[in-house]
């Protein structure tokens, strides 16, 4: 009986987990969760799982939600609050296993305490790894507990690695979609508006990561991901355009031989994979392998996308560089949605973002979240700038009109 | 270093492992050699590997190789002949691993031995696994020594396998070309000349092969190695047609993730992943990755092809049925060459054959050549009554002209 924390368990990622612990009850047991802001969804899972501690973002809905389980007589239920409420469920002594999907930099310091205290982690927290990589991957590699990927790219690699030695890899193919445009000039992309950013062609999810992914900057995410986790160098590490996704990762090995993973797309395959880890177990998970057609390959257009180059030279230079890519890209991508700056200019405020930041290396979770705090505050200098020019322009360009 | 015999040297396997073996001097050493008939071959060899035993195939090349290499200085290597000298070559103390590659069943007896005498062996003789598959992994079970698959459709499967444990498969899926008449309907079949099936659309090989994949019969062995190989129901293989051959085949696992393998298509990779596994070494083998264009997967038709339920029949069934299921093909398959049948007619000939054939276990690779033999002379008598009423009916298509 495996036994489970979940940070940020209201969330699809969550949700997720706890559908799988479902279908598996003799497995899985869910001891402790963090749920944020949702209450009815907290107080919903905190009936049906019965955890021994639940955690609410603020001490409000911590104090509601106590009330409405006490009603409920559901009075063993320890309810806590707040960061340390989150770090509380990370480190229960109970857990063995934490699921770490709090989106954003809130979930850091949590998942770093949970890899202290020898927890094996499923990582779906994009930011652990970009931000903090190289403190968490040290402290697990020191707890000689796992990290493992809860996304479909890096599960593939985490899997097509099983074919070899890590010092056998000779380089890591993270797919990638393409984003919606793929096919359009550069020309075009001043002109890009937020509708057409927000049409991915392949995916449905969250505002920001859309917006990455027609930039590519969430492959460059990725990217970095791929580096701190695998403990390789940006240079083994690249990206392929896949349109289909049905691919969802390889690894080169030096032999010249590849594997490459797919499945079905469905997030309960690398959960599951990543809890029963190293066992496999069954699922009524199938990919249609006779479906299988016409699978499309090529190069990223760097050029085009020069998100993916400013990831590839922030992990190159580390540390605090990796954290202002992330907290630079958070604040461009929220003015390219609020309309205050153009797609094109995500790129740019990113790249000036790097430029004004010391590489330096970061010794503490705490120097990490001043590091993407400082970052964030040159950037939304940059885009009010950028906002203030812009607006200039497009009454110069209705004068022109 | 690895200490190695070759058995088939002066083949096409045979000459890629020595290939392979000169490219890593430090880690290879060839110790014995069994060359068949090409004295011209088997003399160059000898001269440059100096290998301990030397085998021809007859004893009059015997004598000419030894006296050739007495004149050139060579008199240390011991020449021997025929099935007694192969057999020597494949149990010498000095090898350590022995790369069975003769084609046919001349290969059989010698891969048996060199398992019972503990060599971890490279498979590349189809018949070891078709014809004594149940023999042969039962010793190299009994053993704890490998059999590590040298073609490229079971090298794949061997390197997806890694990872999961055998019990996580849920499915083999064996990829194939479909051959050149994937898109020919049935009806055509009974018209199809021996030029047309010589041309096959993906590869250069042998006029059996090439017959046997145009067939799917080669598929169908496939099947069958891989039944054996890895200790797999036949219901839990499967065929899948992609005619690009970039995917060499892949392994579904219980949760429902599939691992693929590709590589350039150089027999020298799975040559040297069986030569070094465990471990993998660099090659200049590198496929373009950034290449990767438009991979097609289809279904087979096993109603167009019966050659390929034939293979699942007779696996199911085991003992004697995939003995003459090899043995019958290979007559049909040297009749049809020879004009004497038509290209339907190689599937009814193994049917028939199959029909006629008990199951019955065999003890013993004896046992094995005989129900070879007896297959044969079945086949032949059949692929005779056909070619007479053929005649018949050509002469009659002529009167009707």
């Amino acid at each position: 009986m495996k036994r489970i924390a979940i940070l940020g368990s209201t969330g699809s990622i969550g949700r997720s987990t706890l559908n799988v612990a479902e279908s598996y009850p003799e497995r899985f047991q869910v001891v402790s969760l963090a749920a944020g802001r949702n209450l009815d969804s907290a107080f919903e899972q905190a009936q049906r799982w019965k955890p021994r501690v639940i955690s609410m973002a603020s001490e409000a809905d911590a104090a509601d939600l106590q009330s409405r389980l006490k009603s409920a007589g559901n009075s063993g239920i320890e309810v806590v609050y707040g960061p340390a409420g989150t770090v509380k469920v990370a480190t229960l002594a109970e857990a063995d296993f934490v699921v770490s999907a709090i989106v954003g930099v809130a979930g850091l310091e949590a998942t770093y305490e949970a890899v202290k205290a020898g927890k094996a982690i499923g990582l779906a927290n994009k930011e652990c790894m970009v931000a903090a990589g190289e403190l968490i991957t040290a402290e697990a590699r020191k707890q000689g507990k796992p990290l493992l990927p809860i996304d479909s790219e890096h599960n593939a690699v985490h899997q097509c690695l099983r074919g070899g030695r890590m010092n056998e890899v000779r380089r890591i193919w993270l797919t990638a979609s393409g984003g919606p445009f793929r096919h359009t000039p550069k020309s075009e992309f001043p002109s890009i508006s937020v509708e057409q950013a927000l049409n991915h062609p392949t995916w449905r999810m969250g505002k920001r990561i859309t917006i990455d992914s027609a930039t590519l900057m969430n492959k460059g995410f990725e990217v970095i991901e791929a580096c701190r986790l695998f403990n390789m160098p940006a240079g083994q590490v690249s990206v392929i355009v896949h349109p289909q996704s049905t691919i969802h990762s390889m690894v080169e090995f030096v032999d010249g031989s590849i594997l490459a993973q797919f499945s079905v797309t469905d997030m309960r395959l690398p959960i599951l994979y990543a809890l029963t880890y190293p066992d496999r177990i069954e699922s009524d998970m199938r990919f249609p392998v006779m479906d299988l057609r016409h699978l499309e390959f090529s190069p990223p257009d760097v050029e085009k996308f020069p998100c993916l180059r400013l990831a590839y030279e922030a992990v190159e230079a580390g540390g605090a560089k990796p954290v202002a890519l992330n907290a630079a890209d958070e604040v461009a991508v929220a003015a390219f949605l609020d309309g205050c700056i153009r797609f094109d200019q995500i790129s740019q405020i990113i790249e000036e973002v790097l430029g004004e930041t010391k590489a330096g290396k970061l010794e503490s979770i705490r120097a990490v979240l001043e590091a993407d705090l400082q970052a964030r505050g040159i950037a939304q200098e940059k885009v009010g700038r950028l906002a203030r020019s812009s607006t200039t322009a497009s009454v110069a360009t209705s004068r022109d009109l």
